[in-house]
């Protein structure tokens, strides 16, 4: 049987990820102290990476496709397909930024004053490229975690980190001079993968389903009864994410209209709609929006 | 920019409050030891404040509106205007009651009996009046709380105490003697706020869709196949909520037929649309209902 | 007034039981200490009894209709109406199964090899009815229950034990022999309330309900946009489980088709749809489905 | 190497025990669905049983001791050695007991008024003996459990059930009229294994850190110092559980005294203690108390 | 019997008290629902009360003793017998203190600034009696909580709030611009009680028992085996706190000594023991210190 | 004022080692995402550091005493004092070991058979030399985590990987071939630091403190009394960890017998102290033996 060799990445994502393909429809069941999950389809073997490590293992054809983020794609340098970008995470839905910090109180203002300086950060490779595409001479170390205390304690003049909310930079008074990258989750493919029909079209049916869940946690359902003369009115005022379905309803001169809108307009769209003549108006939940 | 003060109930409809508003489309975050929330929303601007105190801040201006009990606007007098009644409560859908309780030896049987004697309670103004207008002259004593173990102590000889599932009331062995009132959970608002129409525009709306909220959490949507020559007996049985949605099928002599029916009848509704020849039946939860 | 006498398990299925019957429609409040739960339905009055008696108090009439395993009531040969099967558990979604079971390392390999063994089993009666049927003579003995020990510790030759996941069996490196029997819940009732037109309905009608709710734990609401020249070719992808629902929309020659479909099958059918044309694919939650 | 093949108890006294074990030097590590958990002395092989087949394993050499309720020793009829009693359960540190039981609104009042009754009860070689022995003719049924609800359903006259603290025979409006027998946890041994001088130390061993352990966990040290002339009237303070301890201090005339004493007289003795002039009263937990 | 009324506080210090009488010997069993909790002595009758209330209960004898707060007891002017101060709460050890805040950005900096203002608080009587001894007139006006959001909002231009550890001022951007009274926990008794030989004893070996009790969670046993020529080095080292039990060893010429020390010196003390000559140093915790 | 810098390890160990730090006498308070926990003693600075970077910045003189593994010492080639060993961890007391480790089929079965293999690691450096001391020649990759896994995958040939339990070796079913060495957490200091004589005091002060606190684990107390005829024979059973210390009791020829014992022998030791006629033993727990 064919099989698609599939990378999930482990630690802050590894919940998140395996929820969002429950939605979609596939259930994943981790092991004990085990790197290769089950998951319920036989054409899927799942293994549990590290999201710094994923996109090598693209490249070289380990796995065929895998969900990392773009910042560590960048930092290998791999070459591989880039299918679609998840927009999920734990604390926001901002795409995490990895930026340029230095002490609150420091003479640093821009970029250019590091010149000289010493950098700390785990993302090596992509910050040694920003610095040396502006000519700008610094010493970049590589650092195994708890960056920010090391411009704290004065070991680095400056510290390239990622951040969501940028809680941690504020806890320990850093001041950001600049923004390197954003970054965000990306469903990628190895280029072989992606030239086999079989294998692109399964790839293409995953990030399918992965994208209408995740469309549905921001969309509802609307339905309502609207008069046939305040039809035009109230299309007008529904948003144009997908067309409306309008129905004729049997023995009146009203019409049923159905159709999705963003959660975030609704407290403004019912009153809305209601002052334009709708009634029965009604709210329902989505589990995929296509 | 215009914004609206509203006042959110501190205490034991605090969490509920702040749940209600998320369905109804606002994200309140509280902040840690600050009485200021956070709200998703750049119109409108949150406090919390102790339910005993809302009325006479909404009363004075300093909110537009807010969430309080029917009791405590009745016990500071405030002159507000009420926007619509609230039904939501941590432990039933009854109206909360303030009662008045005496030992369950007492020989007290009736507020006539309660002459020349001591009352304890935290609602001491609508109690003064309530005895007032009856021509019963007692003493009406302030309580911090606890005040059930003061009759069982001896130190009054009853209270006016209130109650939903009068469990506390059993507990310490008390008879109610008397129903002082029933109240419940109230949106009011500023009379200045409700005569500016952008203020009043958005406390209805804000009303609307709370109301959508909590209507929805007893009503589900129903969706059924009818064959013509049962359309009206089915008809017949659905409830006259709202009026039901139908439509002609494509190709067939069938109709499909949508409505929205309280959650407690569904379990006598379906048998009988089954057996009324109702086909391919299906329930749904419903998000918000208008 | 007419009351059914309606009988739950206590145990492993007592949690999933009340719950199954909050989403049919009836809220069962446990009380703390006591086998005679509240329900809000005054027609039903609920015992909690063991699985393992049920059967005889429903063949007795002390109840007219209970939930329990097949397993019990062949156990103890009641004679009771069959009314459904009700397919819930705690683990999964299979049957449970009594089988025979020996030492990893036995001889025995095969039910004839337990000629003259001892056997060690909680359903003494269904398994010497087993054996007397082949002929195979054998010493079996009531369990408390721990049973897979005692073939451990070679107190017996074999157990009839039953098992889901068969964890417990490979935890004690034990091996199956044979299957005696699969079991299942069901929902059975007293020969006379089946007799009875009223209680008959009552029990159909809870039945229906159970059904209901447990169809809609693996169906989802499917419902999309298609042109009027793929009408036949969406038609025909879409499983025959019900009929869909398809309406003309209006002022276009596009149609809304609405479906349930098997949560399991979507993963594989929105692709195929969105192929097939179809546009505006929504899925969403169901609570039952009749 | 010789092994003693140690019994515990399945169900509700299955974590209590292990907890106790551990307190007395043994920590034994249950195996997920396993009834042979593993244990940190190599002299010792224990498997996990229920309580109502313990005895007959015991009495049977299966097992060398094991820790069962004296009532299960007593319904198998079993001949074991009785080593010690071991006072400890979830609820209370009184002793469990087996009681009569009839409806609250019941004309039977004694157990001469059960002549010709229906009794249901899971300990039926017992209740058989109890009854035979008075010459009170009595149908006697096993239970499988729920028992309680048995007599209030009309099923039964009476029961035969073991109660803590009498919760669940009040909460169904149950009336005691007799005491069947009181019953605790015992550790017991088979009679050869308790002839055989290396199982009979080991046996006594386990015992003695069992009991040292549970002594521990109502008594207490204390400590004080007491001047020569007032060392009498201390030491008639002190009870005589154990003799207390009674140094010279180096170059005063005053005594240390240090004690054991029972936790529930402790809040009686320091004030007495003191007012007799003891000073410098410590109190300190224990571990164990031999 | 006799029989001593005790009243202990509901609220933030219900469990703290509760957990602080089972340390010191008592075990109280709160009641769901109910405010007379049971407790294991006879000669005690507990009741819960709000801190607020309780000295006026003291007072009129309702109560023969109770656990309050001092500031509530002066803000009742309470005339009660003072016993003794209990320092437990739940975040620190400091006693809470009564503090006026201001706006962060208000002109007000000295109690004097308050002349002519508006002042909001708990705690009425004793504001009024501060600013009348002062002649600083103001107005004080009773809160029922959330009082800092009132000076945030404009609605008072100072408070007299209760503060433990400053953060919910800090989080409302006050500033303190005075200290009022600290407040601590007291065990205060009627005046009659104390007069009643029996009772006042009662009392005072409750009051030594919680004191003991709270003694042993700051101090903890050391003991050591010194050589005669250290002895008296050794001695200096001990703090005076009570003092040390020296005995003489058994056939050699070093002592055993023995003390009670406050865990946060013994970070520093057993490290200069060690220099000093001691040897077997072993530090124990103690579950009451007289 | 004097101030060590001190390092504590974040990850595994941070929780233990906090809470070790609380039982020797020093309370850390880490502070919601920030590296720079609040501990109450002004002499001491923490700083929270990734283990594997603590020795450099100890090196370096970043940090003048940290705690962190021997590996990670050994990896970073790092000049630091050892000041001690401190045995804890989160599963078991067993130093952790770094293995190498092959798929269970794989044909490898002795370092030699990896020449010219591929080998993945954390630990770099160490295994580079540990390979090049013994002319193995081998290509040495980092892995960012999830190591087991690339040896399955056939990734690579082989790991070097730590584990405490071998469990996660075994969830992937593979066979160590060899142990390259043993780690374990130290304590260790600065050289600079440690020449400077208040510093060197405090690192050994608090070296210690946490060494009794860890002591105290796995010790305790037992106190007994012993006639005079027995004292030889009882002093011999007792394990010579520290000398016994004997006091003569008051007015009889009895003499009070202390030490403290291993936990894992108290099982053993005190059924033999009964038989050797002790009498009164009593255990109890330690917080910390020097």
């Amino acid at each position: 049987m064919k099989q698609l060799k599939l990378g999930l990445p482990k630690g802050s994502l590894e919940k998140a990820t395996i929820e969002l393909f429950e939605k979609a429809g596939w259930l994943i069941k981790p092991k004990s102290r085990n790197y290769f999950p089950e998951i319920d389809d036989p054409e899927l073997a799942c293994s549990i990476c590290r999201p710094q490590e994923m996109s090598r293992y693209v490249e070289s054809g380990m796995l065929d496709a895998g969900i990392t983020g773009k910042d560590w794609t960048l930092e290998n340098g791999s070459d591989a397909v880039f299918v679609s970008e998840l927009v999920y995470s734990k604390v926001s839905r901002k795409p995490t930024r990895w930026i340029i910090a230095v002490k609150g109180d420091s003479d640093i203002t821009c970029i250019e004053d590091l010149q000289g300086k010493k950098i700390s950060t785990e993302l090596v490779n992509v910050s040694k490229r920003f610095f040396a595409e502006r000519n700008i001479d610094v010493e970049i170390e590589f650092s195994w975690g708890a960056t920010e205390a090391k411009v704290v304690s004065g070991l680095v003049d400056a510290i390239v980190e990622v951040t969501e909310t940028e809680s941690t930079i504020r806890a320990h008074g850093l001041r950001i001079i600049h923004e390197l990258m954003e970054s965000n989750t990306q469903f990628i493919a190895n280029k072989d993968a992606w030239d086999d029909p079989w294998k692109r079209e399964k790839i293409k049916n995953i990030a399918l389903m992965l994208q209408g869940s995740l469309n549905a946690e921001r969309i509802v359902g609307l339905k309502m009864n609207v008069p046939e003369n305040k039809l035009n009115d109230i299309m007008e005022l529904l948003p144009s994410l997908n067309a409306p379905t309008v129905a004729t309803l049997y023995n009146t001169d009203w019409f049923s209209v159905e159709t999705v809108v963003a959660t975030d307009v609704v407290r403004d769209l019912i009153p809305a709609l209601t002052n334009g003549g709708a009634e029965g108006i009604i709210e329902y939940h989505l589990s995929k929006v296509i």
